[in-house]
């Protein structure tokens, strides 16, 4: 019930998220190089975190794909995520505003550590309304990209204080080691249909 | 007839309105933790409105799928009643901005109040249009809740120009209770199917 | 072909409008009435808006509904009318931040003007479409409204400069004739479906 | 599988690209023409966007419709486009803000480039994906319009910066050649569901 509700309300704030952090991409005023050059780190920014709500909408998908029953729990669960991915445009704006200072570094290392621990709860949630039977289970495994990701995360919160540029650097690889989507949920999902 | 429709439309309205909130949240120019002090209230009172307008969405998609009809005076409950959940952004912002002062935690409480009698009103017109059958009807029971909760909002109104935090504290209160699902009318949907 | 999808993303952009349209209300710095005050005009032009969008949601919903064709004209006349719906925002703003001046309110006319034009360009789209057996043709009958409407809205934006209260008594006036839904070609298709 | 979250997806963040370009159409603080007329090169150019978007869409829609696999590699070259797109709104205000400037109006047309570029890249991607018997490989043919409007956009970014009015006419024309929206497609899919 409400499975096809739940991803659609989903999608539309992804989708809101991922485009209104354009928004702090503010228009200079100038016509010229100089008046584009200090909107770098915003971009730049901006692109890591486009990559990383990307990510967000890619595995969300093959989630709830996997889900069986959504209960009130599943529910609150995903505005959970929704609410962490929701604060996404604030500490990329403050990150590039700021030119990845530490603050505002480990700031958005904290909202990607929630965010991760927020999609591990509904990952549980999913599992414990499917039971036993749950397909989600046996597809995700050890899922040790689920559970690496937030040690990463602290690690990054940590180097933000200490060399910006290292949680900037981790704030990257985890973005690369994410960007293969599932491939473990696909697999299992269609060795169960056959 | 086009109760998908009305239920997309209505999830979209509600998905731009829980994000947009955070538009409010500005990016402070600084990089230190002062500069983040002063966003505190207006955190506080984004994260108190994610949850309210969480709750609309999770009981609205509990509402329409009790419907059977959607006739013209339901498309326009609904829409008064998205009307009063996109005032939402405005009375965040201002209640967060001047750090809950007497006026802007009143008016906030009446937004609230205005968005539960329009909550109330659209559920009696989704009763009517569905006649002595409906589910909804026997779903309610005696809807303690939704009965409850505008006292409760103008006694927050009054208490706000008397003790502001008493009316935060009455805001809380109700999300916490609204928090639990309609479980009633699950349990009596899920009987009606049988 | 496609009816599904230019549904789904007319009403996403509906929805966005709609809701966009409350960030020109913007959140005062002072906490007390007289903060709130100069915003008078800016929400009463927001709540006419609110109500012209639902309008033309509401119809929209109708029309397509009705038909059963979507060629490649219909899609573009369709964007046409959300392009000219998509100036709402801009002319809700610069009428309320102007207390209702003349040449903004003249604009706010055009642009409703401009938008009931597209309106009925689209259903002559759709009947052209549909050919001989379209629905939607006989649905409209005469069609008074569709055509009584840009007389009013001319009217109004000669008015505009002459009285600018006579401009908003029509544009009021014009909305609460359009509130009562598309009743006729809710009939007519019920008896089509029979 | 998926192929409906997809579309669904996408056509939220086209929705909202479309929409909250006309946030950079700013409301004017007087309320005569004087005060409207530095707005002329922000509307043009919304228009433009506003066009080139819809033809995105459109074009978009028709893509899809002929995809028959969803496969990983589809989801983020998708992704990719919508990024491309989502700079649409910086790009047109930035444009417009500087009257039609040699460096924003090149930037302009170097985002239209990416998205070509981007464009090409997801039907390679579909018809990998669906093989030999591609439905969209026999519909483009020689993708003429696909072929061509990277190398006028390349032209245009240099016209820029020689005589920039150039640069907006070689834009107008590519949009008005997409305009005609890809029959050929059409075409085909309907021969073959026959």
């Amino acid at each position: 019930m409400g499975k096809g509700r739940l991803e659609a309300f989903s999608d539309g704030v992804i989708a809101i998220i991922i485009t209104i952090m354009v928004l702090e991409l503010k228009v200079p005023h100038g016509a010229d190089l100089e008046a584009l050059k200090p909107l770098m780190p915003n971009f730049l920014s901006y692109v890591l975190s486009f990559i990383y709500v990307g990510i967000y909408w890619n595995n969300h998908h093959h989630l709830l794909h996997a889900a069986k029953h959504v209960s009130g729990t599943i529910l609150w669960a995903n505005l959970n995520l929704l609410f962490w991915l929701s604060l996404f445009p604030f500490t990329t704006g403050w990150m590039g505003e700021n030119h990845f200072a530490p603050l505002p570094s480990a700031a958005y290392g904290f909202v990607l550590l929630m965010a991760a621990i927020s999609y591990y709860l509904l990952q549980r949630c999913i599992i414990t309304a499917d039971g036993q039977s749950s397909v989600l289970k046996r597809a995700l495994g050890t899922d040790w990209k689920g559970k690496l990701s937030p040690l990463f995360n602290i690690t990054a919160i940590g180097a933000s204080f200490w060399a910006h540029w290292l949680a900037q650097f981790i704030y990257v690889l985890v973005a690369l080691v994410w960007l293969v989507p599932d491939k473990r949920i696909e697999r299992i999902i269609i060795q169960t249909e056959e």
